[in-house]
């Protein structure tokens, strides 16, 4: 065998070697379902509610987020409708809209897949509320599936901010998660993001874990 | 070098170079996306709809099954109901509700995931019709995700019957469905099953195509 063919297939080998041998070796990551929900502008929270409302805390979330008690009804070009979508606070500077890829058939409207607060030529939306309504001529998405973590987890997990990976979920269903965007900030707790369709098609509910292997 | 380490690495890169080099390689199918329906016998077919009763054609669906123009509402444990449950025929030897996880949360039901027909133990559920109701004290299941093929689709795609697969979804979003169940018969035409929540999480429709990729 050829002195060079050897240095190849050594080269090859290494890197094969190189590869992580299987997904138990990675980074452990806890599950965040996001159902449908909305965030609003003051001024939003006060045409739906009133002058002056605000948004008043039903339950803490992670990165000083919280679900509040307040709900609307949305509604879309086809005025279908759905009730009760929770709003998430605090307040923002600008009013979104997120629901699932079944919550869009359902309202017939076409949604796309976006990182939160990138809306621009997305789906319009009508947000109804006790005291007023709010038109949104963009701001419906469906939330692209997504990593927060902290810049320590970033190290930790060999990944940086805006990379994107592929996440497994080994259960009865068994579902791999790719093209997942890896967020970095101090202010992060280690959670992935996905949407309620996400979840039930692989079967995993908040508080479950998968696991990054690549 | 030693000849014995030559010979080591030359099988481990041979190996290697029979896996395939990407997903593009692997053997192609079309998805068939299953909303909720119900299967039932001529017995309860009669009980819904009135003695002497026959479903009647909608549309052709694979395998000499049919969507017929019969609809049902179906109530789960919780006495929450879905209307306009499609029913397929022709007739089966036992009645049987297909959901998905999405549907069994809004039902408030727990419902296993299962392959058709294997529905012991599985969710409690009424049926509703215009002429009269059938209670299935179990029947309710989530269909278990799969690919029907014929012989000759199993020899090229390299399965068998019975065999677990992963298939690949390669979109914007990027989904890997693992623990995909092969089932191969002669009256098959090629079709990975899946259901909404499936379709949605990976975006995905009825005609898209997916990658076998192991």
């Amino acid at each position: 065998m050829e002195e060079k063919t050897i240095e190849m297939i050594t080269k090859l080998v290494m890197e094969a070697m190189n590869q992580p041998k299987n997904e138990e070796q990675g980074f452990i990551v806890p599950i965040g379902v996001s159902a449908r929900h909305v965030h609003l502008t003051q001024a939003d929270v006060e045409t739906l509610f009133g002058s002056g409302y605000e948004l008043t805390k039903k339950k803490e979330l992670m990165g000083g987020q919280f679900a509040s008690n307040e709900v609307v009804t949305i509604v879309g070009l086809k005025l279908r409708a759905m009730e009760n979508v929770r709003i998430l606070g605090p307040v923002r500077k600008a009013s979104q809209v997120e629901i699932s890829a079944t919550d869009a058939i359902k309202l017939g409207i076409k949604t796309p897949i976006r990182e939160s607060g990138d809306t621009k030529g997305s789906a319009p939306i009508a947000i109804v509320g006790p005291k007023g309504v709010v038109y949104l001529q963009e701001g419906c998405i469906i939330a692209k599936r997504h990593i927060h973590m902290s810049p320590e987890d970033a190290v930790k997990a060999g990944v940086q901010n805006g990379d994107t990976v592929s996440v497994k979920v080994e259960n009865e269903r068994g579902t791999t998660f790719n093209h997942v965007q890896i967020r970095v900030d101090k202010s992060f707790t280690l959670e992935m993001h996905i949407d309620t369709d996400e979840a039930n098609a692989a079967k995993i509910s908040t508080g479950d874990t998968v696991v990054i292997i690549k």
